[in-house]
């Protein structure tokens, strides 16, 4: 069986992400959103909502689930027996940063490799910083995020 | 059953695409090499020579195999039954020349997913213009190709 | 009275252009298109077929029309007494050659500054190469090119 | 009349702003500066502070101005009638902030577009953050800010 | 006497830092590493350990010394009477940085030039805080830092 | 002594590779034009042209000569017993193709190794195809080259 896993921060999950998972669900037997804790960046949304957002998020995709982690991505893959890394590319930036985390993970562990999509163009804008910030300013996000999102954001910032 | 084809001009195969192919093949069922015949190109090779190279630097290779093509990818795509594209990343210029792509052939067929994968740091400065010219120069080129491939620049070259 | 220039190749023009021209047009006067014939390199598509294409491709935006240009783009500005150069920007290579162009400009005219706009997100992967070549292979390009261009191309394909 | 706004933190304005506002407000009827309160960015300067220095620095452009802004950028440009952002770009990762933050922009408020200039060369390499830091180490800032910027800056890092 | 001075943050020096202290050693007479007390950023270790770890990495070349600095670049190039500044580039997004730091201290003063080397492929995914995440969590670092670096970092992180 | 060169087409130099040569001969004992003899990039001025202009633009620079070479930059480094090969670098995409370079030379002999300088602001717009497209289309290009590069290109192109 293809297991891979999705790490990220995920605080909150958006549209692009949603549609990474949605397409790299189909190449592979299982999808694993691994939910990084990160308490160092402050997230707005503790680990266990995140977690729940992403289940919330994805329910109508059935090989996919979501697990919290708090340490090197590596590790966690072979604890889960991943074949390999899916990560959403959108801009340079976001390469150089993935390229320097593959290059990293592929030494720690050659046996795991990262793999790259890119989303749709109708969400290469967005990330999770920008869609806070306008939900904040009460701009309407519901292009950006799913329902479940939107209502915790709404909640948090009214 | 799971197949993917990995399309490029490959004029000829060198050692970065080979890691690609090598690590690809491991995470899909079958794997096919598409070399675009691309007369605008100019190649120094013919389209049947870069096939017979592929398929000759990659036999302790079980599931990988080599057609060339003309055309659309996703077409390929489609009557190959491929349920991915895979690409090499090495560069920012690599990068966007992808996703322009990658947003094109998602245009064309939004059933044919592009994967994108890094190879090993050994191979990023690699690509088949730089080795044919440090061939055509008389450099040493053993790291960079497999002995078929040394074998058919140096005599192009002599 | 403010008029700008939108200068190019435009071999063809796509919808990206379109979508440049139709937003820099409500901010300014009159918006000129200038055609580099640039004979070097070697356009599909005669500057007069291609001013012609735009012409028919902006018949419902009154203030735009289109001119073949022929040397250096801030003579042509002075001589259509034009306040600014309008360029798309969509990737970073864009931004890399237009910073280049932009700064050459300014040195050789000061008075006339160049500005750029981003096209909509479903047009970024648009170039008018990726264009000919889906079409010239068959591909569909209905949503990426307006008809008279798509029919020129189909005949020019065929 | 064709209003324009300039967002930004302006923690201080320097002379690649003033060049950005001087060759733009050449364009337009108007051009206000907005300046972004941005608390959570912890600015050196006071908004109010930053709005005069931007008053005193551009005092010799008649159809220019300054106001405090705090949410999102579209609502101002909305509640001041103008027709487009103006923004500076300098760098490839400006290009890239910049092109999230219009696409975003677009999306909240398709009416009003986002414009970018390139300020001359010889302000390219200048942000308020190295002015600020240079000024904090006793080096020479004369030909970065204005003479009321550079009063400030000393003032408060003596 | 050729002096050239390599500054940075040094938290902690890892082997890419001291391949190309040793490549532009050869090249210099002599080469001060200038280590940023940089309280700001709030550093792992302290200046005096990241001075002793660089002293103790490189001592098997003659003419290399350490000192901490705490202040403008150029004023310490001035200091020390050095020549030149040596900085690595491994990313476009170091690129950038180092282009806009280099335009700066050239206006600073244009006596002392910026040189850039890049480092040896084996290290250009290697920075400190992306070493110091992995020995935080437990990961093997041997291959990216020398033997008092990796002894320093499991003694904090223990 | 530190014998470095400084390889490049120089079809013709300008004064962007002058700044570069004129600081990097400030840090050694000699350096030495490299021109390649580039055919297939069909150059306007044949090499023995390119020598001669550059000798006469940097008469006043007494340790800098000028050789014309055909063939691997590393073996000509070896040749002349150079130290170092010295490169400009201007821009993104000048970074990612020496990148590729530096890696290949330094594959081919480790001994000599690759320095980066930038040039002075006000020449970062400077390339040989823009001044050539600039003087061929009679735009002012006295800023750009020195007087006998001026003379040659407005006799070509007249």
């Amino acid at each position: 069986m293809n297991r891979i896993i999705y790490p990220g921060t995920f605080d909150p999950i958006h549209n692009g992400h949603i549609d990474i998972a949605s397409r790299a669900s189909k190449l592979f037997d299982e999808l694993i959103f691994l939910v990084a804790v990160n308490p160092d960046k402050n997230p707005l949304l503790s680990a266990d909502e995140r977690v729940q957002l992403i289940l919330d998020s994805t329910s109508d995709i059935d090989n996919v689930s979501a697990k919290k982690f708090n340490g090197l991505v590596v590790e966690y893959a072979r604890k889960y027996e991943a074949v390999a890394i899916i990560r959403g590319l959108r801009h340079v930036s976001d390469f150089e940063f993935e390229f320097q985390m593959a290059m990293m993970n592929y030494h720690l562990n050659s046996d795991i490799n990262s793999l790259f999509m890119m989303p749709d163009e109708k969400y290469i804008h967005l990330n999770s910083t920008v869609v806070k910030d306008v939900a904040k300013h009460g701009g309407k996000i519901d292009d950006f995020v799913p329902v479940p999102v939107k209502e915790i954001l709404l909640s948090k910032f009214e």
